[in-house]
């Protein structure tokens, strides 16, 4: 759904939003389709609660058989689908993996259904037909008709509370349905545990432990309710295996303490006419941390109120960038933004308990903890944006990276990690990329303990290839399907350690890193000039497709994609590639080289929208490569690619995404972009230039200190740098520093139509490389 | 195993223990086969480890198909077996229902197996053969040989460390395995989740969360090792249903992180001869508990130190009742005082905290917590015997009951409760009595929490016919099969909140309770003059068999039994029985009738020795009876049962136990009789003569203060009183006081060899009744 002018009109009448306010540019239904695995519902920035509508749950296996639709449901929601089975209050943002789903509630009227049903089969189950028509989504607020139970569902939250306000038809007995079995990516079995406990009547307190892709997820819950329950039961869905003495009560009926495996629960609450409020608070320690978050963030709070402080919380984060341009263009922007600030989420009861790693539980001393850490993407462009917008969240982040490596058996900084598991997902170990980025833009963070972290984290012999990488200086084909990606990822990994070592001094693990950062070039095959399969014996894999995804030593991308991935020595590539001629050549095939349609099938994650030629935008690999003409002697043609991407691959329609957003990797690949530079290697000082988007933004990097970024007459026309100045004095460099701009500064570039093919740079003045 | 006088030889020998030393009389294989469920493995006094041997594991149902044989192994050992499937944590002592048996470790050599096997399947498994030969009892020590793989085991315990020692046959790679599969009453999906960290080469933690009688019981643990695990790994005995990205590893292998439903895992630890010494900590917090007991409780101790230091335990605890007597009677006078002392349970880490009832996480404040309430048992003499020998940790059981109370979403006492779970098993609400004895006995708790969750308690009414009761005076026989038997219960129950509500001078408290203590007499059948089932219409349930413990509205016990359950109004019984004479001639038939042994073949948790006439004193509904001489014109007869009931239900052998000792209630008859005197209405001051069982007892009341009962020349000829001095002055009444005892006194029986009829009371000095 695009904000209609309807419903704008009607949010401005309201005083809810007014003409100059950000939260209005935000449309969070962008991505709610095909391959973006964004979420329409409510939250506020990087709070635990995400309350959005599920449209299905397909789960992922039936009777053992794989159900590829499963993947589609990342976030809950596709805009394509009719029903909706409810509200769950847990969405990971833009994912490539799914899960939770906690706490599904469906607002009903009639006679009891307790299953979901299925989508082709009008009420085979308590899901309901809703219109689009009927949807208002905006940033903390969603609202839709449940068009089977003519109930209007209104949806807000907190950092950890979501409430909901349902407006039943007249007359109508008033119901709620609690399916504590529901999740996404659900399987049979996935629910370990539920408790429900009717602490009084407009108190729920409960729990449910799963075994998802978080292991162990424990989300506790407490309920409280705007109208007294006057009846309530529940069904499991599953016999008990033991029942015990509990047979002793007729648990069904209004029995205020229930657990098993398949818990449906049902609440009714006669038919006065006036809406129904329930306020779900989560905790990831207990219902008694739940109770407490429920409190402190909801107490004695209208609904209404707590929708205005939503917006207020959004409109507060958003302001930190000001941006002058075409409202299209500006509502991706904002969106883009907000999708920077939904994952990592606060992971930690008011007090500052939470369940660690090792499933204990601990307290946050000095820092607030935080999950959902995608670091495989984000430690491209989202932590580098957050140490400029955001850097106490970026702070905040890099502590509770380090509580997770003390808490880790395996003394190993996060991966994959939710809700106090390690999933393990995707490849390398790129958290010492977001500690070492910390540490370059000199954020308040205990750099020995971190540099302690990193080491420990790059010499886990059993993870992925680790021990082979230190043998034999690249993962091998024979012992790793992904190991020449890995080999890639592991190398700039290290290049992070020496660099973050070169700063501590220590000058055994800077000689030791130094190396192992160059073992990227044990992948590349000198005589295809590409990275290739490498067995342990030391040959090549024959036959070798450069072009294909599968099967030969990548992840999430071809050779020729990965061959480009070495971000921290960029002159030693082009050596590698055969030169400066032929590695522009080479670029420019990337971007331009035809392709059949049926080559990208296999492709994961991505539309075929997402696809450039041979460059694939929607996966994260190739996210810098547009950036690399820096070194080389064309480096306008990234100002030319760049926007191409932007202007193709974000748009602001629903569909207007081109692969999964990533926890906001994407999003922020836009932001830097607009802003007309990009982090190519975090853990440097250096963004490197291409060419601003806007002809005004404004960038808030501090208390009262902005970087300004001016471009008068920027247009996809005039999309040329032909000069840059910084704070009024002409710059000559490929790349702004940290430094530069941490403190405020005034960038302004004057664009062209056509490129300045004389914008070169000197060897001085071209980006950070490794090897000179 | 009786403790032989070799073994005995050796120890005093070794001096582990002297001649003088009670834990010396201390048989714990007393009960360990039939129906008196005691184990024989090593514990301290009210420790939450009891690391016991499990001769078996009879799943509780197969394929569907209960398995009675489950009931046997309620404390995880039977004598008569062969086998030894592995050492196990926790145990219950006595109870008639099973669970526990967490964190199994079997010593092993040569080629795994990872399941138990069956016993009559020799090496089917990896359960191991025994001898008796092998086996050393004591308290605080077990020791055995597992025949099939030749290790000696040795286990002591601290209250929350399970201590191991194991020598291996010289140069075999010694093994271990750690079964989280393998429980006390386990049915398939048991354990809802196991996970285990190696941490380091000699420290593992891990937990497991189990749905069995404790509806939700979680157990950490930390294991500490004496030599370093060389190799190790696991088996999942069930195919993980989802497994993530974990499948990047190797996890069988060396692997520190693991986790599933059906875990068997196994450590190596080489061969170098020298004995395995293992430290198991439990909390049911988190690991980090358990760690902080680990360290707290076994920090730089040996083995033979912890060893030491548990007997030590036993023998200042055992060192409460000082005892003349012959060997045989002393045994089991100290086994008993032993069986008092094993349950209820310290419930708490070292540092206070527990999970509650409500399964959140409670700092203890100002007590210590503790669990495994089996209140329907042990209120009866288990709890007043604590108010004479142990006050404080009364008070601590009190409190612990209060906060169970506090943060019970039924706002009720424990029925019967372990760890952290309510399992609502038998009847009654008899926690009140608890408290109700304890504010009698002038014990520091707070008297109106107290009484404010007493009161609650009973009022809680949907459970088991509470509400039906309150409305009709009695608990209905079509509403509830044991309805006559929890109407007599109810109603004693609600005379110990009218009995506490005297003290508070709580006018309306007091009516309300006076009344409902006085329903017995609905049950009663005024034509039978027996206590019979009824029905919502007042209709008498005909036909009706008095002597049936099956389908009669009873549970435990008959009418014929249950008829005599008023022990709080025995002058009203007494009327409602038809008089004096009538009430001793049926008292005199209940110990003396003839009745065919296929008449018991029904009767549960008793063996056919537990049975004297119609008198099953296996079940403790009639554990009060033999004292109600007292009120009749006839008291010497309670000194000629209750000497039979000792000599035939309770003597020195395996089998020696007529019934589950019930959590040390069976004990704690025993030990009350031997005083000679016994607790018939708990909540009131007195406790009603029978005779002494010893000719000299000491029993420590206070900070030295004792009672000293001298009994001149008693024995089973001398059995009969024949006058009564209280510190040297003759006494006349058919009991004494808690006031007369509590700050220490001299009680001086008279014996002889046949009864002094003349010695009967007169209406004052007959024991208390709520009806004069």
């Amino acid at each position: 759904m695009k904000l209609s002018t309807l419903t704008l009109s009607f949010l401005l009448m309201s005083g809810v939003v007014s003409a100059q306010e950000k939260v209005s540019f935000v449309n969070p239904m962008i991505g709610t389709v095909k391959m973006g695995h964004t979420f329409p519902g409510a939250c506020v920035p990087h709070g635990i609660v995400q309350l959005s509508p599920d449209t299905d749950t397909i789960p992922h296996s039936i009777n053992g058989v794989y159900q590829k639709d499963t993947y589609k449901y990342c976030a809950g929601y596709q805009h394509d689908d009719n029903t909706i089975v409810g509200f769950s209050h847990t969405h990971l943002s833009g994912t490539g993996h799914s899960d939770l789903g906690d706490i599904l509630i469906v607002p009903v009227t009639g006679e009891y259904k307790f299953n979901p049903g299925v989508a082709d089969k009008p009420r085979s189950g308590y899901r309901s037909h809703f219109s689009h028509d009927t949807e208002v989504s905006r940033p903390g607020y969603y609202e839709v008709v449940l068009d089977d139970y003519k109930v209007k569902a209104q949806l807000t939250a907190t950092e950890r509370v979501g409430v909901h306000k349902y407006t039943y038809p007249a007359n109508e007995e008033q119901k709620l349905l609690l399916d504590l079995t529901h999740g996404i990516y659900n399987y049979d079995g996935k629910v370990l545990w539920a408790s429900l406990r009717v602490e009084n009547d407009t108190l729920i307190t409960g729990y449910r432990i799963t075994n998802g892709w978080a292991r162990e997820n424990y989300t506790y819950f407490a309920i409280s309710l705007s109208k007294p329950i006057k009846n309530y039961g529940y069904v499991d869905r599953e016999k008990p295996k033991y029942t015990g003495f509990w047979r002793k009560f007729n648990l069904q009926k209004n029995f205020p303490e229930i657990a098993g495996r398949k818990i449906v629960s049902h609440f009714e609450f006669g038919s006065d006419n006036s809406p129904l409020i329930i306020k779900v608070a989560l905790s990831g320690v207990s219902t008694e941390g739940a109770l407490k978050n429920l409190e402190a963030e909801t107490k004695g709070k209208s609904f209404d109120k707590i929708v205005a402080e939503a917006s207020s919380k959004w409109e507060k984060e958003l302001n930190v960038i000001d941006v002058e341009g075409d409202s299209d263009k500006k509502t991706m922007f904002y969106t883009s933004l907000y999708h920077t600030m939904i994952n990592p989420s606060v992971y930690q009861d008011v007090d500052g308990q939470y369940r660690g790693i090792d499933h204990n539980i601990h307290q946050a001393k000095g820092f607030t903890n935080y999950t959902i850490f995608s670091v495989w993407d984000t430690y491209r462009a989202l932590h580098p944006l957050f140490n400029i917008i955001n850097r106490e969240r970026s702070v905040d982040i890099v502590n509770s990276m380090i509580a997770h490596y003390e808490q880790s058996v395996h003394k190993a900084l996060p991966v994959w990690s939710h809700m106090g598991n390690e999933n393990w997902c995707m490849i390398g170990y790129h958290s010492v990329s977001v500690l070492a980025d910390a540490i370059d833009k000199g954020l308040n963070i205990d750099k020995k303990k971190a540099l302690e972290a990193m080491i420990s984290s790059s010499n886990v012999d059993y993870y992925d290839g680790t021990g082979e990488y230190k043998k034999l200086g690249y993962v091998p084909f024979d012992k790793n399907g992904s190991g020449s990606s890995i080999t890639l990822e592991y190398s700039y990994d290290d290049w992070t350690i020496y660099n973050t070592a070169l700063k501590t001094n220590d000058q055994a693990v800077t000689d030791t890193y130094k190396k192992r950062a160059l073992n990227y070039h044990n992948v590349f095959d000198p005589e295809l000039e590409f990275v290739r399969a490498r067995y342990s014996d030391g040959h090549w894999k024959t036959p070798f497709n450069l072009l294909s995804t599968h099967g030969e030593g990548f992840i999430e991308g071809n050779s020729w994609n990965y061959s480009f991935y070495v971000p921290h020595d960029v002159k030693g590539l082009i050596k590698q590639m055969g030169g400066d001629k032929q590695f522009v050549q080479r670029l420019d095939s990337l971007f331009t080289m035809h392709l059949p349609d049926e080559f990208f099938a296999d492709t994961e994650d991505v539309t075929r929208e997402g696809v450039m030629g041979n460059y694939v935008h929607g996966n994260e690999p190739s996210h810098h490569i547009a950036y690399l003409y820096a070194w080389t002697s064309q480096p306008w043609r990234t100002q030319y690619w760049v926007r191409e991407i932007m202007n193709r691959m974000y748009r602001n329609s629903i569909d207007g995404l081109c692969g999964n957003d990533d926890c906001g990797q994407m999003s922020a690949w836009y932001i830097f972009s607009a802003m007309g530079f990009y982090p190519v290697c975090p853990g440097s000082n250096e963004y490197v230039f291409g060419a601003p988007y806007f002809p005004y933004m404004k960038v808030k990097v501090g208390d009262g200190k902005y970087l300004e970024i001016k471009a008068d007459k920027v247009s996809d026309k005039m999309c040329y740098v032909k000069s840059v100045k910084l704070n009024g004095k002409p710059y000559t460099k490929a790349y702004i520093t940290y430094d530069d701009i941490k403190n405020g500064a005034e960038l302004t570039f004057e664009m062209a139509a056509t490129p300045n093919k004389k914008r070169t740079f000197s060897e001085a003045d071209k980006p950070y490389s490794l090897s000179k």
